[in-house]
């Protein structure tokens, strides 16, 4: 028996869509309304079942539904979020997939009040270079840790709830609070964004075809779109250069140890950093 | 018909396994003899089908052999050059493996003057986190660019046969001077490698279980043996600081624009960053 009867995703990109197609291989849902603001990308979705129906109209899209999942752009949720909470009720559950907590859950609470107890932010760590619903797959969470950042206005209710779909669809969920999860992923994905992109950015052309496989994997991650990480940023801000500051101190570090051919000294911080790396695997 | 009689590979790690294992694949060679300081290296080497007969003892392994290929630590090379040539007579044509070229080509310069011409220094751009000989493929050249760097003092038909031997292994062959190469990897493999380092070691340890996909690719790299990639550091120290001073200045460049809320500025680095990855592809 399903889980629910209605799932609304407003956003249908690779997390948007792999959530869609996982509730419905599942079997968790008797229906799956994808929402988006363009009939291209929701056909796109349609066309790899990530979901039964389609809408570009989000209050008519979200309309009966009793879970909504935002998964576009984070400068875009909390509003959205906002929306949805309006339009579908006071028994409707929320939640969203964006890579950034603290700004998103404040702008919600402050714009909510009592209706803010509605939401629980989550972000499944389940992202890929590889974007759009085409990549989408049912088995994306499946082993993967998702952080839900409940606050003082969150029900409990509402945080069983969605802790209760994010295992359902194979995930690992910790909870830590918006500002921590914050500090924490400035560390562990928007400093090696910005770090990859310094990186592939100051590689002089001309020498392009003589990088391996160790600059494209330190690299890979600037890829990503440039607005999307933009958007990260900038609800960030501060935890990330927090977080540059960590790195600039080591780096300057290693840049002295080289410019005084201090080879022990440079070699024990490269063993320390290849322990940290040797505890992560693959 | 093989192309050679006898070929020695001294030291058999991934990359000198991996000729070894090509040679015997392609019928290349008649015999492949892997020389190693440690038995118990050369025996899983052996075990690997990387070579027919193994030596500890270097004049011995590289007697009678008409081609040489020293794929030691990059600390180790250019005096193993210099015994192999002192010891293998003026027909034997020695080429090695190792990260950086400019020190290795001017000490063997230097100590072997005229029987320098008979040593061209080679760097596949072959390598791989996963080291030894157990991670050996007859497939690893195929389509990897390799390096030569011949010098003012190299024998013009050595650096053909140098050349052809690559090919043979299906490598992509590039000829750059030992400086320009050295200058060029230091912006693609060394410099990324040192900014891994201090990524993975600026990582508080109790964040790391929300390290994804993201942090692991970026600092892949660190993982890699700390006294082998100190030796690289040591043997271009100069190259590597210039790059990272390129680095840095983009470093601080997104600071600054992250700091001042610049984000149409730190857009548009991201937007370059982006550009220049996109065009290696993978």
């Amino acid at each position: 028996m399903p889980t629910y009867r209605k799932v609304a995703i407003v956003g249908v990109g690779l997390i948007g869509g792999s959530v869609g197609l996982a509730l419905r291989q599942r079997g968790l849902a008797e229906k799956v309304v994808g929402v988006g603001r363009r009939q291209s990308s929701l056909d796109r979705a349609l066309a790899c079942q990530a979901m039964d129906e389609s809408d570009t109209d989000l209050e008519n899209g979200v309309d009966g539904a009793e879970l909504v999942v935002v998964a576009t752009p984070v400068a875009e949720i909390a509003d959205l979020v906002c929306r949805v909470v309006a339009t579908a009720g006071k028994d409707v559950l929320v939640t969203d997939v964006g890579s950034t907590k603290a700004t998103i859950c404040a702008e919600i609470e402050s714009r909510l009040a009592a209706a803010a107890g509605q939401f629980v932010g989550s972000h499944p760590l389940a992202g890929d270079h590889r974007t759009g619903p085409e990549n989408a797959r049912g088995d994306l969470f499946v082993g993967k840790t998702v952080v839900v950042t409940p606050t003082a206005s969150t029900s409990g209710e509402a945080l069983s709830q969605v802790e209760a779909l994010w295992q359902n669809l194979g995930g690992l969920v910790t909870k830590l609070s918006p500002a921590e999860h914050d500090e924490a992923l400035a560390a562990t994905s928007h400093l090696p964004h910005l770090v990859a992109s310094a990186l592939a950015a100051a590689t002089p052309a001309p020498w392009l075809h003589l990088a391996a496989t160790g600059w494209a994997d330190t690299t890979r991650v600037a890829a990503g779109d440039p607005e999307l990480w933009g958007q990260i940023f900038a609800q960030n801000r501060a935890a990330m250069l927090a977080a540059l500051h960590r790195f600039d101190e080591l780096l300057q570090l290693l840049q002295t140890h080289l410019t005084e051919e201090n080879w022990p000294e440079l070699q024990q911080l490269l063993q320390q950093a290849k322990r940290t790396r040797d505890a992560l695997g693959n």
